[in-house]
């Protein structure tokens, strides 16, 4: 018999064994061997991500390949952690450009060296249906140190990192929706910059990443610690752009998905260690509101003191 | 605003939820917390499966599951590697019934308790596409004992656990091409039996299990490990249903794929050690061939003497 191999792994050898890292046998095993650090929790995250969800079918590819891994060194972000590396399994369909591959991959490529991580291993296959992608990121923490959405407590005040609603407005100016000659909020949606490195372990109580929308995300914080949260509007720290949308786009931004900046509840004697990490990393941070003893609820109060109704707690992908 | 969450939250805590194992923090967070086995080497393998491709769009919902689950135990199994547990995205069309997580989730649970895994974490998505599912099983071995596809040495014997072909022979009936009124041949397509708790570290020289097809597999340990591989039909154990298919599916068992069974290289000196775990976990090893200096390529040899012809290599999900 001929020992040719099929195009399934023609792909592999030319797109994604060069993004093999550490531990992965060069891709050429059924599985990675990873050495983990000693004395440490490892931190295991998956995500999908699916054409016509997740993203649009004609972004960019190598921006795909940036936002899934992204999106995973999020949750990584949020519970304070490093990052090893990854798996990734890849489904498209038969008549998926090999441009396609080229160009997500080097997306990949381009993030790897900025975030430092390896591809460990993975699956690619057909599918009938659109792109189909997820990945699986190992990262690690210091034992006791991980942040979780459970353990905020009574007068811990409410801080974001970066600017909130960027993704959301992003998104509807990608489907024309909402104008935005910058660029700048198409880029924030397609292109999310996680907060990896802040080291938040032993400063924040509780935390994690907003993905689905601020206040939806908030309310999880709310429901793990056994709290009620007021933010108030005119904290919410908005971009230029974000701003110039107008004040119809407001409840966008607090409700609407892909920020996939850190949401963290810091206790008041800890303010002054988060400013100074969030310094030291180039981050900003801002206090948006606190936490409080009641029903777990989310309240979001207007300029004039007054509730807002939201109409949706925010962004679910069912 | 109210707190009610929307349905992917409600299907996670119901059908999830209850698969949950130590490190997962109940799903309820961003990510799994696990603290490795001290002094082990982690493994990690992920493989996708999807509707149309993987599994038949009307297989019974639990045994997709298992299958899903066992598939990854194999990759595991075949580094002679322990399981810790798993992540898991399940990405589904909106109109896919309850009934369908309910039986998926019970799949998962059943097999959960058989090969003691629990769930980590993971994702839920909607998809405008056919179900697609990916799975990350991380698990664990002792240091330098992990096999990998390199390592076969000339001499070495070709090793098979279970029969060969049966997964390839079940496709062929659940499709119609094959008649098998016993159902043994379809059961072993859709629930493959993991060879994991088979002790192959320091028995094996080279290892992985047959996914793609004995012939197409046995060529990777062929080009990993730099030597050529014969094999006699003859030896290749078959079932007694495979056997009554008839000569005409020989091929189609050699180049099946879906068998799940381990594939071996193994010294002469530790063939006895292979009987003796393989007697102990009341798992079959049967010797098919051996390992020569040479090209890599693999030749099967029939009853006559002579090499048989074979149309192709292997079956790629591409």
């Amino acid at each position: 018999m001929s020992d040719a191999l099929p195009p399934e792994f023609s792909l592999i050898a030319k797109y994604f064994r060069p993004l093999a890292g550490p531990g992965s046998l060069d891709l050429r095993d059924d599985a990675a061997l990873l050495t983990p650090p000693p004395g440490r929790d490892l931190v295991l995250t998956a995500d999908a991500m699916v054409a016509g969800v997740h993203f649009l079918a004609d972004d960019p590819p190598d921006l795909i390949g940036r936002k899934l891994l992204r999106v995973n060194l999020s949750d990584l972000a949020a519970k304070g952690a490093e990052p090893l590396g990854y798996l990734m399994t890849v489904s498209t369909p038969r008549d998926t450009p090999e441009s396609w591959f080229a160009g997500f991959s080097a997306g990949l490529a381009q993030d790897q060296v900025e975030f430092g991580v390896g591809l460990l291993g993975g699956d690619t296959t057909s599918t009938p249906g659109p792109i189909s992608l997820s990945l699986t990121m190992i990262g690690h923490v210091a034992p006791g140190r991980a942040v979780h959405r459970f353990g905020a407590r009574d007068g811990d005040g409410i801080w974001v990192t970066g600017t909130i609603g960027d993704g959301a407005l992003g998104l509807a100016v990608a489907t024309g929706r909402l104008s935005d000659p910058s660029g700048f909020l198409v880029g924030r949606y397609r292109l999310p910059q996680p907060r990896v490195g802040l080291p938040i372990g032993g400063v924040a109580s509780a935390g994690m990443d907003v993905s689905d929308g601020l206040a939806q995300d908030l309310g999880h914080i709310c429901r793990a610690s056994g709290l009620a949260a007021v933010i108030e509007a005119a904290l919410v720290p908005l971009s230029p752009q974000a701003r110039a949308a107008g004040p119809e786009w407001l409840e966008t931004c607090l409700t609407g998905g892909d920020d996939y900046e850190l949401l963290l509840s810091v206790p008041p004697a800890r303010e002054g260690a988060l400013r100074a990490a969030a310094a030291a990393c180039g981050v900003a941070v801002t206090r948006i509101g606190g936490f409080h003893a009641g029903a777990p609820r989310v309240t979001v109060v207007g300029a004039d003191g007054e509730s807002l109704a939201l109409a949706k707690g925010g962004w679910s992908h069912f």
